[in-house]
């Protein structure tokens, strides 16, 4: 396996200090491009209604990645599912990726609401949501992610 | 910016050997997860029927990597947008992110349906799509985005 090297091209300002499984909902944060860009190149997202943020999940730390299948949130009464099979932070690669919703883009900042991203995490790219590239055809999925996302937002 | 390193979890294998912009929705991939991880990595995906995969588009060059705006795919009728405004290729950080359907997991293998990944793509992250992480609330996107998604799929 060869190494890839990222870089982060902005940060997630306010919002929750640390992790926590719910409520995140009407989280609001700001995300901060690095001053490496050019404002334009948040130019236009304002014309779109959410964004899709890959982030890193920072704190997750080395000892916790799980590589194999685990319960998800431990929880005995939740099947094993492979890490790839789940959403858990404390995977391979620590790769998060979250739609959320635009409030405002102003300068180098976008304001959204609803990122499960804390305060000082880094983002490694943003792209604006566009209804094509929302699954097509129906969506199955297990009885256990709809228990374990009920009161998620 | 300090720099994180990231390594593949799987490769796209099949599937188109070059990128091209359109038709991508009947196009057929396996992709085969790394030896480094034991297969019941997977276990579970089955029961979802669409993932998403966060890739790198391996091929685009340093040279044509944008930082500001750019007209998408380089079309006079359509407005000039940051890159973080649009999903075009040559974006910092190379990160791409598609859902896909999920035609079977078998092993290391998972075959997939309408990914815009080519045959060799470096993959970073599989998750299983769940409903409850699509965009909440109404979806507002500029003409240009659903003129340029016409003949994606």
């Amino acid at each position: 396996m060869s190494s890839l090297s990222v870089s982060p091209v902005a940060h997630v300002r306010g919002g929750r200090a640390a992790p926590e499984d719910d409520n995140w909902g009407g989280e609001r944060a700001v995300i901060l491009l690095e001053e490496t860009f050019p404002q334009d190149a948040l130019f236009g997202l304002g014309a779109f209604s959410h964004a899709e943020i890959v982030f890193q999940f920072h704190l997750a730390p080395d000892a916790k990645i799980e590589t194999g299948a685990r319960r998800p949130r431990g929880n005995p009464d939740w099947p094993l599912v492979g890490i790839f099979a789940q959403c858990g932070k404390n995977r391979p690669n620590r790769i998060g990726v979250t739609v959320c919703r635009i409030v405002s883009v102003s300068g180098r900042e976008i304001a959204v609401e609803g990122l499960d991203a804390i305060d000082g995490t880094p983002v490694l790219d943003i792209k604006p949501v566009m209804r094509e590239f929302l699954p097509r055809g129906d969506i199955r999925q297990p009885d256990w992610s709809r228990e374990l996302m009920k009161d998620y937002w």
